[in-house]
């Protein structure tokens, strides 16, 4: 963990930016090591700007993203706007030298992210790190490990969905959002590339999938009249592990009473686990020979628990996932571990999507090039 | 319900055949009507039939199917038997005049599939009904009875599952059963057309299917030494519904944990609904505007509960759905509502596991002549 | 099991005589042994009776419970009229000679209870057995095999409680149920008896209860205008065992919500269960070192479960609880392991339910002569 | 929320202490307002101070907690040391001016919490308050405002349990936290308090209790040989509430598999809630007519989820909780509402406890002069 304090500009002040606050404000509190320095603010107006400055601890505001990413005080860019804005900025802010940790997903099209990871691998110095918070709970950390070391045996199978129900009111309004230009892929880019980033972490890289996708709502009202929306609600897919393991892969939109529902299980030759995101302190593991699944609590036997708490059975929460996230990060910049996913294995998730999104049911190949990354 | 006794022939004594006898001796117990004359067992040997007909209360054994269900004094034949023997064995009671009440799924083959529904239709007087039990519980039918309503609006996505583990050990040895001419399709056969049946009941017809099979387990142990596993130990699916809905389907017989696992959801653009048969007496019930899911407890509020209990929460069970199947196949018999899924509408189940199995990541048309028989 | 067919007098049609019926009709169906003879249905008024006798399969029908009890062609009688009927029924048919089988709980009042088992201690010959049916459960077999094992070490606490809300409706008319004279203890004849029957059967004989009861809507609608109810809605209690655990006891006919909640668990110091009825297929099971509770679906690795089904995860029934039971019954008259609990242990639990009644708060010991034959 | 910034010292850097520094740094995050001052952190030795102090990036390390409550630039001193330090190091902050948040218990002996409920009384401008925490997640307070909306009618009964296994293991060395003199109350005074603060903020004042309390490891292993522990392992009550309504109650340290089980259930005539912190973003809501329990998932228009996540869903975590009662603090020393419960109310629940404790299976009244600040 740091020694000195790393500068840090923070863009953008809404759900994640709050989210990369609250994180910058304790992670050093839970994991120890140098508190960053909060140097600029970054969103407009400016007074918005200024007004999130003092609420989240920032030395300074600033409506100008240009500027604060290449003030020297800047050691890191944290980036929370909306994606059409991840890669000027995420290019700017490796231009000038900056770690740069981004929310998901990395652009609107592959081609942006393609140039993103393209850059970011010619400033091999620079630490860059995607927003896949879930990956970063106890229980999934766990998860990953119980795979990892055989625990469930060979991994045979992934079935796993992630549906919210945040578009399935027909009268929630048009807004650019749900365009391709302005929103790039609909729910495989909010929801889906979540779900991916677990999947290759869990079974590793996928090398086809199938898929179909769904614009349940066609057009939603407008000033104007109704407007059409253009990205999809929901999206279902086969996919095909490098490992030979296949799987099963839906996500939506407009799954009515689903809040949160990241839900995943892995059959292997031994055992099973099973996770949903709404219970995000379970995780359900099973192992041949044993009576059922049991249902085990994260707690501080389960990776990074024990630093934020000693008690098991107290819930870890989502903001928290954001702090282990940071932490990654930090200790990355500091010589640790490397921060994954980086840009260049955020590329295997973007493609995931895309081929998803372009499939129209016909088995997609995904480029072998990026495996290793994954 | 029949007011004179029917004479039943009932062949084979294993799970389900056990399963069968208990219906027949306590349908009248619970709906009323004539109690059926249990005239005759068949097994083989003569010994095992006539320690079961002992057991069960059937007038007679047999080790002869083909004289039983030629008997004047049989009505209707139960068959229970290995799928290889389900096309001899129906067509010999249709030819016979007697009504059938056959296990899932129909034949080993498409083919044999087709000619017993021709068979069927060339005897419109005679009833055929198929043992597709999960049909029945209070729960799915209450759920079926929600989206026929409209109560979760238009039903826009399917996602389901049925996985077990009894495959699931390598050490468990080769047998018949996993050959294609034994055993025809692997967990498509056993499990996915359950699947099938419950997802067509509450979607409608299928117009095209994209699947994926594998074989996770490919040679088992035998006397000889290893001999190869033919049929497919999992499957995954893409559905197109003919309403324009589209759906995920998966099934595995080597799913470490899961015992009975035939659980879906159904996501409406005005609510949702979720089940479980490993709880098959909670159906989890959402609608638009409520503030998440409900779990409503079997009772009789729900269809058929009631002739079994009046108290609500008090579990209807496995066995029990064969009493309510027996009591539609009665009901039809003596005229009332025809029974489902008969032999034409079966063809549609089949006509949808044997795309799966064959479709190797290809999507496969489903034929439209069978949809309204679905 | 029974070699020769015993003869069967039942007496009542309702909610439970229905379910003695459904186990008249298919305990030799699933456990072998000779079919009884369904000789005699009793009920008024007669043709009721003989519309039931023709529905269940006897082959007589009265009205004349007295004359039913004493034929000769009649072995066992099933009792499962209201509570204020229990002692004459089953006091005619022991001095007829018959075996009985009754429902729960054994009467109106200790002393009818206490003099019903007199009688039945005066018989020795003949078989009593009391319709305790959720002790019949594989899952509360397997738990109750569990604590005897040491599975779970030595029992410390036990939390129980059973929980419906048949009553909580103000609007539900008074009826003589909710009196002393026609009703008895009212929650506690009806449901706590249950759930005493279950925590004697895990944690043995009770030595001292404290209790508080409650009368939560006063007076109910009647034809004349309201009527006081005199019974009670809900009851809790402190428990001493003999065994030096200590346990918690709530039962309820008001709690909103709830309907068929037996619910309880056992700290061990070894592990703890954990079981609900509502989900009656699930056993939950902590071992000291394991990392959570294993939910551990009923299967045929639980007593009793492969004679219903060779699958596990296919949910066991309610009314096939009462099957197990007349097993039990039919065993013991031929000479096998002796019915529990029969009279003399009933009268256990019967004195708790009592001793909780009156306590007003203040313990009250439990006679230690009866612990031997809990 | 403070305009101006306050400043703050804390007292302990362990469990509790980690988890009030988190929410000094992120409160003004969350919910707005100046940023504290975290003037100075105490605990011994002086180097474990200095390394805390920059970890949760206090300005100041201390091991003289003496000095520190009693520095001019404190206005709020944070207690999170054992039971015995907290009458006091209280006593001290508020005869020097300041106001108190001090974890729970409020002492070892009632005495002691009476002589603090007086002191606080004589410094009527000094805010005090107690952590319990767990009255603060979104789902409880919801469940609070249902109750106080009269969504489930007139509350009827409660139950509530408070269990964990953290001294399950009898290998668990002695210490003395097992002594009276050393810990106080055992699990009543770490576990129990905090279901009784649970209890009486839903169901309102308490009348009198009846418990019994056990010792289920009676004496545990040390250097010199095994030591008696003192203070109760488990304790079980039957509780009476001022408003006629009547709950059980109970609680475990050696509750095998239990990690942070507070779990209650109120019935009201109207409806029920349900809710276990093990899952504590599920609040389960019956009302009458609905059929069945809704599981209403945390989300923000719960009270206070907002400020943390837009996202239903997204789990709030335990540490959050802390982030709420110190916003709490803060409103009420900025002339907002009352936070509690204050020391005033805090000893309602200290009074609860320490009957428990003394009542020995017979009934306790509780004070009526403390019910008007429950």
């Amino acid at each position: 963990m740091p020694s000195r304090p790393l500068g840090v500009a923070l863009i953008g002040t809404g759900f994640m930016g709050k989210c990369h606050a609250m994180a910058w404000r304790n992670t050093a509190t839970v994991f120890g090591g140098a508190h960053p320095r909060l140097e600029v603010l970054c969103d407009t107006p400016a007074d918005k700007a200024h007004d999130y400055a003092a609420q989240f601890g920032f030395a300074r505001a600033s409506d100008d993203w240009q500027t604060a990413v290449v003030d020297p005080a800047v050691d890191i860019v944290s980036i929370t706007t909306p994606n059409g804005l991840h890669r000027p900025m995420a290019e700017a802010a490796l231009k000038a030298g900056k770690h740069v940790w981004l929310e998901k997903p990395m652009a609107l099209t592959f081609a942006d992210a393609q140039a993103m990871a393209d850059l970011a691998a010619a400033h091999p110095g620079q630490v860059t790190l995607l927003g896949y918070n879930y990956l970063r709970s106890p229980a999934f950390q766990a998860a990953r490990q119980l795979v990892a070391n055989g625990a469930i045996g060979r991994p045979l199978a992934f079935r796993g969905v992630y549906d919210e129900d945040y578009s399935a009111d027909p009268d929630l309004p048009w807004s650019w959002r749900m365009t391709l230009a302005g929103g790039g892929l609909g729910v495989l880019g909010d929801l889906g590339c979540h779900l991916v980033s677990q999947m290759v972490a869990l079974m590793g890289p996928v090398v086809e999938v199938t898929a179909m996708t769904q614009i349940a709502i066609a057009s939603r009202p407008f000033a104007e009249g109704p407007r059409a929306v253009e990205n999809e609600d929901s999206a279902l897919a086969l996919i095909r592990f490098a490992s030979g393991a296949q799987g099963s892969f839906a996500t939506s939109r407009v799954a009515r009473g689903r809040k949160c529902r990241l839900q995943w299980e892995v059959h292997g030759s031994d055992g099973s686990l099973v996770f949903d995101q709404e219970n995000m302190n379970e995780l359900w593991v099973h192992r041949a020979g044993e009576p059922g699944f049991t249902r085990q609590l994260s707690g501080p036997e389960q990776p990074d628990f024990a630093a934020f708490c000693p008690a098991p059975g107290h819930n870890f929460g989502f903001n928290e996932l954001k702090i282990i996230e940071c932490r990654d990060l930090l200790r990355a910049i500091c010589g640790g571990a490397p921060a994954r996913p980086d840009f260049a294995a955020g590329l295997h998730i973007e493609q995931i999507i895309h081929a998803m999104a372009a499939s129209e049911g016909q088995p997609v190949k995904i480029e072998e090039s990026l495996h290793e990354t994954a």
